[in-house]
Order: C-alpha cells, then sequence, then structure tokens
C-alpha cells in the first residue's frame, strides 16, 4: 500500500468541484462541493449518535438504504439542524442535484456543516448548481475538500492505492473537522472513493472497522457533532474480482482503508481549533480493548492536560488523574508514563508515582508539533491509540465568537 | 432558615486556624489550615470516585470508620497524590496534629490540595504545628477558608441557623474549587461543621442528599479530580433533641444543609479557573431525574457552549447539541430554550427550531455575570439544576502553566 496524489478523483470514475455560492459571507471562500461517479456505486456511510441530528443526516440515511449513490453534494456555513425546514431542504439539495446531473435524486448523498439553527437558503445553491457540475474534474479533490472546510486551516485530500487480485485499488478521501469533535461511533465530515469492486453490506462492514480505530478515536473538545457522517462510494471500476468478507483481500482493503481514515483523523486532530499540537495517546497493556480505548481517549479528552501540553508542562498527574475517572478498570499502581516526540523520549511516571525527570529535557519534548503520550498499564494485552490536540487561547477565542 | 457569619466557626464549640508554613512557594497565601472540635463529633464525609484517589483520602476514609472525629487538618500547594510514600505521609500529618492537640490520631480528617505527583515536604508542616494550634480561634474559619484555596481568587466561607426542637442549629462551610472541578458522586474540598445533635449514620445520609444537588452538579472543566472531599462534623452542642430520619426535623436539617451546599457550589462554579461568568442550567419536564441530571450536566459541560457564553454569543444551537450527546433520553422536537440574566429573558428555541430573536437584546442578557439557560423538555416532571463556568483565555493561561 501506498500514498499517491488525487484525493477523492485517484479512483477510477470519480470527479470533484467546489466553488463559492453565497451560503458564506466570506467570498474568497468556497462553500459547496460535489462528487461525482460515472458510474452507480456501492455505498455505506456511519452517522452521528447525538440524538439532534443534522437534516441532511436523515435524508441520506434514507436515500442509502440500498447501498448504492452517484453523486455527494455538501456545503459549509450552515448545518441545516434543527431547522423546521430541514428536512424538506435537505431532500430538495438532492433533487435540484440529481437534476442538474440527469440522475435520481435518491442516487445523491447529502451534507451540510456550519452554525447550527439558522434557515438554510437554497438560492444560493440552486443558482450555483449549473456551475458546480460543470466545474467537475478529474483532478477536482483539492477544490472540494476546500469547499467543505469550516474553522479548518488545512486541506484533508488524501488517497492511497494497493493491490487486490492483482489489479491496483484506490481509495482516496477528504474531510473536515477542526470544531465540534468527538465522533462517537461515528464521525465527523468525510467523503472517501475508492474503485474497488464490492458490494454494499461488505463496503459497510469494513467502513465501521476503519472508522472504529480512525475517527471514533478523536476529539477536538468533547462535543459530539449533530452532523457527523462518513460515507464512502466504491465504483468498481478497477476491475479486482469482487472482495467478499473473510478474505485476505478484504483484510488488505480494510487495512489500507483504515490507514487513510487514521491519516486523515489524524490531520483533523492536528487542525482542531485554536490547534499548535497533536496529541497522540498510546495505551498498551490494557486488561480489554474497552480499557484501552477508554484510557486513551480519556487523557486526549481532559481539558487539564490539553492545556499542560499547550505550555509544554510535563504535568502527569493530570494523566493519571484522567486515566483514574475515564471509567477503564486500572491497577494505578502498575501505571507508568512516558512523553516521547521528535526530541527525544523521557519516563514520568512508574508505578503510579513519579519519576525524578530533568524538566528542561521534558519541556523541549513537549515543544515539538507531535507529542506521543505512552501509557503502560501492565494489566493486558489489549492496545488502543487516541488522537487530540492541545487547548489553547484560540479555542477560546474562535468560540466566543463563531457565529456572529 | 437564615444566612449569619461565622463559616465553620459559626456552630458551637468550633474553632480554626489558617498559616503560612512553607509548601506552596508564595509567603503571601497562607498554606495550612484546621479545624478544630472541642469535642468528639459526629462526622461523615463523600469522597471522589476516581480511581487514582489522594492518599488523604485513603487515610480519612480509615479514619472515619467508626463515625467521629474531632479536628481536620488540611494543606494546600501539594496533592500528596501519586507519591509511593503518600499513605505514610498522610498518617504522620494526622499523627503530628493529634499530638499537638492532644487528642487520638484516628479522630484527624486530613485533606491536601494543589500538584499531583510531588512528594509532600513533612517538615513545613511539623514545624508549623505548634502556631496553627495556638492560632485556633472562633473567629478563625476565614483564615482557614484562605489556607485550603489553591487557585482560587474568592473565600468561600458561609453558614446557616435554622430552629430543630425549639433550639437554633448552625451549619457552616469552607470549599475550595477552582479546576480540576467535575465532582463524580462526590465532590471537591469542602468542610462543613454543625453544633446538630445527629448520629454519625444519619449525619451520613443528610451528607449524601446535600451533595447530590448541589456540589454534584457543578463542573468547570469535566475534570474530576483525585482529591475530591467533602465532610461534616456535628458537635451536638446546639442541645436540640437528636435528628432521626425521616422526620421534620431531619428534613428542615438537610434542606438547610443543601441550601448551604448549593451556595458554596455556586461560588465554585462562579470562581472557577479563568471564569468570568456563573452559568446556570434549569431543566424542567424531564422524563426522569437521571434525564434532568444529564440534560443539565451535559449543557454546563460542552466546551463549546461555554466558550459562546464567555463571548455573550446566544449560540443555542450549541446547547441543543449537548442535551443530543449527553445521554438524556429527550424527544428533541419538544425542547424550548430561553436564556435569562439580570438584563431580562429572552426565547431563542422553541420545539427544537431556532426563533427570530434579537440579537441586541441577547447580548445584553448575555453580557452579565450570571447567566440562566433554561431548558424546557415537555416530556414529563422533573427537574434538576447544574452550575458551571464559561470558557475563557484565562483558564488556557493558569493551566498551561500551573506546575512550574
Amino acid at each position: 500500500m501506498k500514498y499517491i496524489e488525487g484525493g477523492v478523483t485517484a479512483a477510477k470514475g470519480f470527479s470533484a468541484s467546489g466553488i463559492y455560492c453565497g451560503i458564506r459571507k466570506n467570498k474568497s471562500k468556497p462553500d459547496l462541493a460535489l462528487i461525482y461517479s460515472d458510474v452507480v456505486c456501492s455505498a455505506a456511510a456511519v452517522y452521528t449518535q447525538n440524538l439532534v441530528k443534522g437534516a441532511p443526516i436523515l435524508v441520506t440515511k434514507r436515500n442509502l438504504e440500498n447501498g448504492t449513490a452517484k453523486a455527494a453534494i455538501c456545503n459549509s456555513g450552515n448545518a441545516n439542524t434543527c431547522n423546521a425546514d430541514g428536512e424538506q431542504k435537505a431532500w430538495a439539495m438532492c433533487q435540484l442535484t440529481a437534476k442538474e446531473l440527469g440522475i435520481a435524486p435518491q442516487n445523491v448523498i447529502v451534507a451540510s456543516t456550519g452554525v447550527i439553527g439558522q434557515v438554510l437558503p437554497l438560492e444560493p445553491i440552486q443558482n450555483a448548481l449549473p456551475a458546480l457540475v460543470k466545474a467537475l474534474s478529474p483532478t477536482g479533490s483539492a477544490d472540494a475538500a476546500k469547499a467543505i472546510m469550516t474553522t479548518d486551516t488545512e486541506l484533508k485530500n488524501l488517497s492511497v492505492e494497493l493491490e487486490i487480485g492483482g489489479k491496483p485499488v484506490r481509495i482516496g478521501g477528504i474531510a473536515k473537522g477542526s470544531g465540534m469533535i468527538h465522533p462517537n461511533m461515528a464521525t465527523m465530515l468525510c467523503f472517501l472513493t475508492t474503485d474497488a469492486a464490492v458490494s454494499p453490506a461488505v463496503l459497510n462492514c469494513a467502513l465501521h472497522e476503519a472508522v472504529r480505530d480512525s475517527f471514533n478515536m478523536i476529539s477536538v473538545d468533547g462535543d459530539t457533532s449533530t452532523n457527523d457522517m462518513t460515507c464512502i462510494l466504491a465504483s468498481g471500476l478497477a476491475g479486482n474480482p469482487e472482495i467478499k468478507e473473510g478474505t485476505p483481500e478484504y483484510a488488505a482493503f480494510t487495512a489500507a482503508l483504515k490507514e487513510l481514515c487514521t491519516a486523515l483523523a489524524r490531520k483533523i486532530a492536528k487542525d482542531g481549533e485554536g490547534a499548535t499540537k497533536l496529541l497522540v495517546c498510546r495505551v498498551t497493556g490494557a486488561k480489554s480493548d474497552t480499557d484501552a480505548r477508554l484510557t486513551a481517549k480519556g487523557v486526549i479528552c481532559s481539558s487539564l492536560f490539553k492545556a499542560a501540553m499547550f505550555g509544554a508542562d510535563a504535568n502527569w498527574g493530570r494523566v493519571l488523574c484522567a486515566i483514574g475517572y475515564s471509567g477503564a478498570n486500572t491497577d494505578i499502581t502498575k501505571v507508568d508514563v512516558s512523553f516521547a516526540s521528535s526530541a527525544g523520549r523521557i519516563d514520568v511516571c512508574k508505578n503510579g508515582a513519579g519519576l525524578d525527570f530533568d524538566e528542561d529535557t521534558a519541556k523541549q519534548i513537549l515543544s515539538q508539533e507531535e507529542i506521543n503520550v505512552e501509557i503502560t498499564l501492565h494489566d493486558g494485552t489489549f492496545s488502543a491509540e487516541a488522537f487530540g490536540c492541545d487547548l489553547t487561547y484560540d479555542y477560546v477565542k474562535i468560540n466566543g465568537d463563531y457565529r456572529t
């Protein structure tokens, strides 16, 4: 498996575009994205577990019941959530897009991201659709990636290639994150494409497996969004023999998908609102898979730990505190903690108690852009990895005045 | 029931003191507190549910097994937690205090608050004990309250008086909060005294009832501390007939205790690290008590909502989002939300969808020091109230460099 260029248009049969339609006030930032497949695709998705679900989520869920799709439309700047006319507008977005593309509206995936509770204006979308469809390009992935961004500062646009049954197969994705990021058995906005031949049911399994270890293991601020969704379209144009569950080909495809999703998830964590650092918490030696996940996520979510990392302060007591309230079943007297980065590695806690360590070395290690917190529980064989970011002045700034 | 002066020394038989002993570097802030009762008291306590428990918690738990105590000693600046010699040191604190007071070490409640994982030096405490005992005064509550503070900016020192069986009974308390505040079936540091005649078992019930609706309903940052504890000493010197469970006297005593704890809890929330505002979330019309509590706490804990309140931004979508992931069983299409403060009241959401409202009025309402978020679920008869604070630049500043 190797990384290649192309994002969601790396796989055979896909084109994409992104333009400014007028939902956002800032004209320099595109706000409408389209992904299109030449053929009808197998499709699967995972959605937010928040009881409050964005209207587009409800419409997409219905549209994907038969496991097929041919296009995905997404606007930024308005979440179309908590609006009385939300579902009607989301369905109208599918109809307008379908009409312009000459396809069935049930084959359109619809998504919206931005402010909750403001009525979505349809006109800007309707007026922009002809130009959006005209702009579709086999190299348009970055344009689409840009159009779905909100407070993101960096493009999340990646793709990989692997071989299945002697045929090269591509998987690509674009994603957006930044704030209200704490996916719970679901994820934020991510659109994936592949040219692998694979049924909707098998694709669904592979997607859930990949999301579990990638998007579901990140948190920016503990707030589970109302509009989280990851979807994948498989065109089948790679010409590989259809991937069946339980085969080595399924394992290879899922591993590649997981690798891609994890790379996108890391980008989302690193580009969390106001973040200056990516935090990776690796837990090993846990009693169970659940304990490993709870521990890693507990640490990544602690506001106190996140603020300490912003200050490059090796305050490992906050790591222990977070492990203690994470809900994981752990013997605290066996816990070891180390910090590591490109500047080195330092042990700070052994058997649940502090070690003497050099503060200057620790400061140096914690002043890098990617910090690994390594936790060994000495209590079993399970492990997990979670991704987060530091808590900074800019997070407060961005969110103290996001809406107005 | 009325508020009176005196704090933990308002009740008959209690004296208190607070001095600087040298655990904290800053000499202008006292760091050692003592509360003393002339007679052996009925005693009860609730403790943190964090798996990582401060060493003093373990020692106090043991000491309170027989339901009696005569003194409480507490240092700030060092939590004596995650130290290999922590329990030994905490027990030594009891022994040293007991020796100076001429009482049994098992009758001493011990507590520590401050940085986790730094070895506690005993010498400063040992050297300061004669002066601390000498300083004991029937008007010493504020001194003790000051000595237990860490990043707190305001004293939490309150007392009330009520009548039981024709006798005036007093209840007083001091507390500290600020950061790592997310009590879970327990609380932060709070020392309560009363001169009511009441058995340890009944006192324990009353304390748990009071804590449930007060300290357990606040959050500053979602981090459940390792050293949370609320304890109460009852001297019995008020001369009231002993309070029995299930009587009107028990109800009156518990109501007064709850009122006092809630007032202290509000003070802790308002004085949360970096906070500029107290946030009160009132939920009514919930299906169950649990649903009401989950909803109120979910909203109070949302980083996005807290940052919006800092910016006086009426971003009610974040309130809905938090309700949605709070775990409460709710029909989102029935939810109403209003904001209120001393500057007025404004309805922003009805039946789960946005209302047209005047942004300037909303800004004015949200620019006050105490903000009420009123949520009506129209789904039942249960209600709850939770207390929190806004998320500010100063929270990040304080916690980016707390330890060094």
